[in-house]
């Protein structure tokens, strides 16, 4: 079971992608809103709960000075994906690279590029396939697939031509 | 009364600038440790606390993916001064700058200086004076002895030449 | 009472969220436009007379090399805030971020988000509240509708779904 | 069982922190070098091979122009930890986060901070963990202990004084 | 015989200006796609059969974390020039730019500029004309004709005035 | 008549490059400490007087949020030199170049590089002799000089080798 | 006199705004187009002759790697202006702010806003004044009407109201 | 024939790895001091004469506002490999980086890492190479030779373990 959290209903749209991953591979998850800085009761409450109700990984997406990732760590054993988002009045999207993967040493976040959900949703599945041979088949497949796609493709732009 | 917070005791050397200054003016004040990562509970007891131990201002210091100030002003409603830390790891001190400075719209914090806690310090007078005409006019004091010494400065310049 | 100025009337659109924050809270304030560059005696005349004019907390927004509010807390006592404005032809707001920010040790400027101007005027809420009880339970209630509004998103994503 | 490696031996000091880590919670690990530049036979077959000889999380560091971490992930279908190494001649470090953060949609590398080998092995338990009580309960001790080292820190600093 | 690589179809509006400097040079080229993550066989094989089939330079243009064109220069012994493309959820361009010219000692990458396709063709003609007087020839010709182009313009601009 | 100011005695070390220029040059001038947050007053007073004073030109050097510049050009119609000074806490010197280049349109400065104090006393010179056929001459002789030192070690190289 | 050059007629709507200074100035002036890389050898001459020919102060813009103003500098005893121009494919403009800004010790330029034009002209005006009072006359008439437009703005602001 | 220069005795240390490299894989080359901007005449003269001469590629090292590249670029048919050279008083190399990097369309530049010299070297084997199957033949010896200093070291390290 896996956590999809965003900081704000202004990220679903970036991190949708994570959802839709997790339903392809069929990984069950939840979708919901967890604000560091407007709910702090609710992100204790719902990282400290995590593991027991048996989530086994947190997907957290937030923008700016983004805390979420984080302080979602520091409550939870459970491993923890930030996926940075370029919100409005992002400087260039730095602010919440850089504040969701500097983290101190002894509280890790596995970070993902820019607007990276779809990496975060694939990333999990990686991290529960690490004990799940199927899963780790599907990736296979998955990774197959992408294999295939490219390959339609220049085989399209070598018969086609560039022009 | 001013708290001055820091999430390690290695930020002590950058932070006791702060103390220094609320010394200086007299201003009562504590210093502890409070790490956002590490003591997540204490975080939220000591922040929620503050106000209604007569706590007036928080100054707090970061390094890294620097969360502490950020939370901290999430969960009180006093003015929350943030001081972004350069520590060993950091990308220049980019990552505390911008995660301290780019908070999202509603939950405001002080940021000063990469390393200035001096500032903080002498901001937290300033915050406290902007209702007490005694500190403020400690705080014009503070100025004209700046003035002074950069004119003494500049005297014993013009006086014995640049070379 | 709080006194909004702006290097520009261009800014306004930026810092007018400012001014909504105190007109909700129902502190006083003034706005009004003083240019560091193009009315530097102005600016003197201005933050010189401040506090005996009964200003209690200065806002101060700025783009590129944003002068204004550094020069504006060296002439007065009264606490500063700094708002960097993204204006055209900044170099992606770095510029009126970093020439508010860095101010030397001495002079301290609260500095915001680029483009916060609503966590400025919120800040000054928080400044004042600092020895005013009432206006502490004012952004306490404030925090608390915060919270609401992401509890009545999330329940309605829950209800509804992330599709 | 994890595997550590990195593109060469004078990333060792950095990368040593993982297997501290590792060893500490009683994770089996295998310690290697492979470089994607110098060695891309090597690179194929190790991360080819990887999930059949039992390895269920890889830690990959570089440097510089860093793939290391991306092509393993492109090769194996296991969940990849990517340490950006802040080596001589970098650009402040950005160059090894960035190539190391920024995959592309479809291959996902999980991104520690600069140098941060030590969370790169606890971001491997936390993995393992999800799937083992055990392991889980290991994590949420250590995490204790962290907060246990800060109480020491802020008592003795309470008591001793900020001087 | 040059070859042109990209990492996906959506680098084929930058990438074509590399394939017309050479069609307008004469020079023969073929244009394909190469996925460094997505197609890593393929990778080995291209680049590693490259030399035999008579291909004298490759030009490899990739975005975000862009390894193709220092992997393909791992496993050839020709000379590759990388052309850092400004992807959609690219950092600025950054991230292209830093993980194709950074690359360490031992494995070279020629890097243009951003975007700079035509400059990657223009490049490979040079270094074809390093050992042919003819493309040198015409290389020098190319830039009589640039010159020509401007003293066009500055003719105009001095004649039509810069109104 | 050329003035040198700069904003602290620290800066000393960086501006006496400015100062030895001019001497060499034997074009008058004076170097002084002029503070834009310690000693507004003065330098309102300074730069207000400068031209009268019989000043031609002014170059102000400071670090940091760097206002010296910006704000004498603002109380002076003479042409402003602005050196951006790396000092302790700075990031990187990026603070000092931006909020001394990046003036809004109005007021110029004249940047030169990072502690490129040298270089500012030779666009002083430069400036006078715009209308003066000895300066120039000067400086024509100044740059013959930099072209026989370097053909001096030129030849050194080819004659004694790399080696 | 003074010589206005740009590195391609693609600049002139960045660079008009310098001619318009002039020209409201009274200042004569010529525009043209002089690619330092394009036509090396009419850079050549151009900038050998300038000062022969009687010009006093050149202006120069050019983006990306903008080596036009620095090699002009090279080539004349003039005071050399530049103009960092935000081209298509720069990124951000860094390129050419840090390729005109950073010049080596020995060879100036003084270095304005991105595409800060007209503080170019201004500059040349403030050159130009260093020994003229009537121009000097003139630019503190003009930054007396800027003092006015801010004023009847703040006039204006404070009778209508912000909203 | 291989022609290495520098705008500086000072770049020798760096770039005297290029030579190394040249040597090693018995290319002739020659070393020596050419400055864009203190010997422009020199520039222009070595530039224009180079291929005339006998050279086949031209390898150019610089630091700061580094026109030596470019400028060579514009003045010879031949290929020129850049080599951004760290430079004291260079802001973080980005200077050096950006100013040889971003050349405008038409005139390229083979750039490699900053204080890449030796890179620099091997892509001259390299472009060399592209019409020697001896060299071409030798580089591929040396890729092997990198290959099994790997091996050796993943031995060592497999054998006496990371402790």
């Amino acid at each position: 079971m896996v956590s999809i959290i965003m900081g704000s209903d202004s990220d679903l749209p970036v991190m949708r992608a994570a959802a839709e991953v997790l339903a392809t591979f069929g990984v069950p998850f939840e979708v919901t809103i967890v604000s560091a800085h407007r709910t702090p009761d609710r992100l204790f409450s719902y990282a400290r709960a995590a593991a027991d109700r048996g989530i086994q990984v947190i997907i957290a997406g937030a923008g700016g000075a983004a805390h979420l990732p984080g302080m979602v760590a520091s409550l939870t054993p459970l491993p923890v994906i930030g996926v940075p988002i370029k919100s409005s009045n992002s400087i260039d999207g730095w602010d919440s690279v850089l504040s969701i993967l500097q983290m101190p040493g002894g509280i890790p976040v596995a970070t993902v590029a820019l607007n990276g959900a779809k990496n975060a949703g694939l990333l999990a599945v990686r991290i529960l396939g690490a004990q799940s041979p199927d899963l780790r088949q599907q990736m296979a497949d998955y990774q197959e697939k992408l294999r295939a796609e490219v390959e339609e493709k220049y085989q399209r732009l070598e018969r086609d031509g560039w022009q």
